[in-house]
C-alpha cells in the first residue's frame, strides 16, 4: 500500500460526514443559545466562547466533546469569577441535561448534552497574553489564532493527531505527557502537511525552537527567557505559543513521547500503514509475561485522596521512586515501576533474600572499635576493621511492610499515609490492573521495536 | 581461677617432662651422628646445625619436628649447593629410615626418623647477615641469637606460643599469616614474659617498631629503609629482625591474625582461663548455619598443580576474588570468600535469578540510537535514552559454567586451567570441606566475640 493510499483510507475514517457535521453545528448552536439564555437569565456579565477541536474544526468523526468558555471581564475578581462561574455552570447544567462538579485550577462543571459531554469553564476574557491570570485564559486566543491560520488544513491536522494517538503519543495530560491537539495545530501550520510533519521528526529536535509567530523579534526580552528556562529543563521541543511568548506550547511534553513519534514517523514513511493510526491492540498476558521474565510484580493499591491527577500523580511518582530506593538499600533490584491514582507497580528481582545482613565496623583497635566490639553479639575481623552480622527477615512483603510501618521513605506529603494503609500485592493485580501490568512489564508503553 | 592457677596447669601440659628431654637430645645426638657419617661419606665440605624450636629449646611438650640444615661454605655455587645438598639429603634420609622430596625455594628432603619429621635443608654458612643468599640462610643466626638471649625464659616462649595456637594466632605459613615461633621468641626477650606480652597488645600496636639490637643506630639507612617498606604496605607490627636489618620479622603477619592476639589477650587479662590455650573444639554443622543464615554455599573442587602453598594459594585467592567479581557482575552477591589448595567456597545470596537482563543504550536521537535500534530486538524509551533487554539464564550454576568456559575471570596463571576443568557443588560439600565450610559460614575464623 502506497503513503496516498494509507492516507486516503484513514481520511475516510476521521473526517467528519456532512451529517456529523450539521449534528455538531446544531448542536453548538443550541449550547450557545442556552448559555446566552441563562446569562441574561442570571444577569450577568460574561460571554460564551467555543473553544478546543470543535471551535477550530480539527475534531476526529465521533470525537465531539464541547469545550464552552464563560468569560468575564478583566476587572472581575477572581473570587466573583470562580463564584458566578460555577453558579452559571450549575444552572446551564441542569438545563442541558445533568451535571457534575469537576476540579481543577479551579472547580468547573461537566454536563452531558445529547450524549454529548461539555465543559462549562469560566475564565478571563483576555484580549491578550498580557491580560492572562488563570491557566485557561488563553484557550480563547488559541481558538482565535487556530481559525485565523489554519488556511483549509483541517484534515492535515486530523491525520497528525489520529497518528500521535495510533502511535500513543497523544494527550498533554500529565499522566501522558504527550502531544496537545493545540501542539499538533502549530506543527501542521508551521511546516504546511501532516507528511511534512513527520519528515521533520529529527530537525525538529535538532532546530529545537519553534516561534510562528516571531516573538524573538518582537518581544526578545521576554521569549529569551522562556527559552532559557526551558533549554534549563532539558525540554525536548520549544515551541513558543503564537499567542503568549512566555509560554512553551510543548513544555508537558517527555522525551518518551517525542521519542515515540521520532521512530514511528521514520518508521511510517518507510513502511507506511493504516496500523500507525489504528493500531490492533494486542493485550497480552501479565502472568504469562512475570513466568517468561523469570522476575516478580508487587503491586501496592491504596485510596488515594481526592486531587486531581497534576497534583495527585507527581507524588505518586516520588513515592513510587522513594520505595523503589528503599527496597534496592534492601537487597532487591528493582527491574522498572510504574503507576497511575491508585496503585504502584515495582518488578522485582526476587520474593526472597539472605537471612543476614553484615554490617562493616570500624578500625578494631580504635575506641569506636571498642564500642563496636561490645555492642554486638558476633563480631569478627575482615583485615583492619570489625564486622559483624544479624538475621534480617527474608520475604519482601516483610521488608516492604517495615520500610511502611517506619514510614522510612519519601512519598508525596498527601498520599504516605494512604500508602501506608494500602495493600501490597504480589505476582497478582486485581483485574482492572491487568491490562496495566501487562503494559509495564512488557515495557509496552514506551516501545518502540 | 586466677591468672597464676591458669599459667600453673597450662605449664603442667607444655612443659617437656625430663623423660621427653632426654629422647629429644639422644634424638638428636644420633641424627648429629648420622648425618656427620653422611657428609664424611660423600666427602662433603659442610657442617650440620640444628635450628628452630628443638634447638632452642621452645618446643611443646609432643612437638617434635627436628630442622636439620646442612650448610655450606660461602664459596659454594649455588647450583653445587642445590645438587649437593639434595644428594646429602637423599643418603642421609636412607639412613635415618623413609624420606620423600618436599618443594620451597630449593627442593629438600623430608625423612622421618623414630616417628619423628626431620626436614633436611641445605643453606649457607653465613656468619653475619650480609652473606645472606637464600631464604633459609638466617635460621643459624637465629637460632644462635635466641639462645643467647633467652636467659631461661624459655617456659615463658611456650606458654605465648600455645596462647597463639589455642586463640588460633600461631603459624607464619601462608595460608595462616599469623606469629611465627621466632617472633613469639623475640616477643617474650624483648618484653620478659607472657603476661608483659598480653599487656602489650595496644601499646605494641601503636609503637609499631621493635628494634631489640637496636640496628636504628647501628645501620640508620637500612633499617629505615626497612620500616618505610613495611609501613608502605601497611603491616601492623615491623620487628627489625636482631640478625638483619633488612627484614621485618613480622611481616607475613596479617591484621586478622594480629586482632586475634589483640582482643583474645584482653580478654584473657579480663577473665582468665585455660579455655585459651586448649579450646574445645565446637565445630558446627554447616548445613544447619547454611538453613539459619538462609544463604547459598557454592564450592569449586579441582585439582591444584603440585606447587608449594606460598606460590599456589595466592593464585587460588585471586582466582576467588575474580569470580567472585563475576559473579556479582552478574547479579548475585557474595557475602564472603574462602579458599584451601583444592576448593574455593563463595557465599551467596541466591541461587536463581531474574531471567532478564536490562541494557541501557544511547540517546535515542543520535547515530549511535539509530544503530542501538536495529541491533536490538526488544527496544523502549526512558527518558532520553533507549534501553533493551535479552534473556538470560537465571541458576548460578549455569551461570558460574559460562564464567569458567569463557574463562571470563581473573585468575591465578597456574590454576585457571584446573579450576575450568573442576566441579561446582551447590549447598553440599565433601565430608573432608565439611569443617571448613562450618568455620566460613559461621565466620569462626577471625571471630572474637
Amino acid at each position: 500500500m502506497d503513503i496516498e493510499d494509507v492516507i486516503a483510507e484513514v481520511l475516510q475514517r476521521i473526517v467528519p460526514t456532512k451529517e456529523e457535521e450539521n449534528f455538531v453545528s446544531t448542536l453548538m448552536e443550541e449550547i450557545k443559545e442556552k448559555t446566552e439564555e441563562t446569562i441574561e437569565e442570571l444577569n450577568l456579565d460574561a460571554k460564551p466562547y467555543f473553544v478546543g477541536s470543535l471551535a477550530k474544526d480539527t475534531y476526529l468523526a465521533g470525537d465531539h466533546d464541547v469545550d464552552l468558555f464563560i468569560a468575564f471581564p478583566l476587572d472581575t475578581s477572581l473570587e466573583e469569577l470562580r463564584e458566578k462561574g460555577l453558579e452559571l455552570g450549575k444552572v446551564l447544567g441542569e438545563r442541558l441535561g445533568k451535571y457534575e462538579i469537576a476540579y481543577a485550577e479551579h472547580p468547573y462543571v461537566r454536563a452531558e448534552y445529547k450524549g454529548i459531554r461539555v465543559d462549562i469553564v469560566p475564565c478571563y476574557n483576555v484580549k491578550n497574553w498580557k491580560d492572562v491570570r488563570t491557566a485557561v485564559d488563553r484557550s480563547i486566543l488559541h481558538t482565535h489564532w487556530v481559525l485565523e491560520n489554519i488556511k483549509g488544513k483541517n484534515n492535515e491536522v486530523r491525520l497528525l493527531k489520529r497518528f500521535l494517538k495510533g502511535i500513543n503519543a497523544y494527550g498533554s495530560e500529565i499522566y501522558i505527557r504527550g502531544f496537545s491537539g493545540y501542539l499538533a495545530e502549530i506543527l501542521i501550520i508551521e511546516f504546511g502537511s501532516f507528511l511534512n510533519v513527520l519528515e521533520k521528526s529529527d530537525f525538529m529536535l535538532r532546530k529545537k525552537i519553534i516561534d510562528p509567530e516571531d516573538w524573538m523579534k518582537r518581544e526578545s526580552e521576554i521569549t529569551m527567557k522562556t527559552i532559557k528556562r526551558e533549554v534549563g529543563e532539558d525540554k525536548p521541543l520549544i515551541v513558543i505559543d503564537p499567542v503568549d511568548p512566555r509560554r512553551n506550547v510543548a513544555a508537558n511534553l517527555s522525551w518518551e513521547r517525542y521519542g515515540l513519534f521520532y521512530f514511528k514517523s521514520q518508521e511510517f514513511l518507510k513502511e507506511p500503514s493504516t496500523e500507525f493510526f489504528f493500531p490492533r491492540k494486542k493485550i497480552g498476558n501479565y502472568l504469562s509475561a512475570l513466568r517468561s521474565r523469570k522476575t516478580h510484580l508487587i503491586t501496592l493499591t491504596f485510596n488515594p485522596p481526592k486531587l486531581v491527577d497534576d497534583i495527585l500523580l507527581p507524588q505518586v511518582e516520588r513515592t513510587a521512586k522513594g520505595i523503589k530506593r528503599q527496597l534496592e538499600l534492601e537487597g532487591f533490584k528493582v527491574l522498572g515501576y510504574d503507576y497511575g491514582r491508585e496503585f504502584i507497580f515495582l518488578e522485582v528481582d526476587r520474593l526472597e533474600r539472605e537471612g543476614i545482613k553484615v554490617k562493616r565496623g570500624p578500625l578494631y583497635f580504635t575506641q569506636h572499635g571498642k564500642r563496636f566490639y561490645e555492642k554486638n553479639d558476633i563480631v569478627w575481623i575482615e583485615g583492619k576493621e570489625l564486622a559483624s552480622e544479624k538475621p534480617i527477615s527474608t520475604f519482601i512483603v516483610d521488608v516492604l511492610e517495615e520500610i511502611l510501618r517506619k514510614g522510612q521513605f519519601s512519598a508525596g506529603k498527601n498520599i504516605k499515609d494512604a500508602i501506608v494503609k494500602g495493600d501490597i500485592l504480589v505476582d497478582f493485580v486485581p483485574k482492572e490492573l491487568s491490562k496495566d501490568a501487562y503494559l509495564f512489564l512488557s515495557r509496552e508503553k514506551f516501545r518502540v521495536k
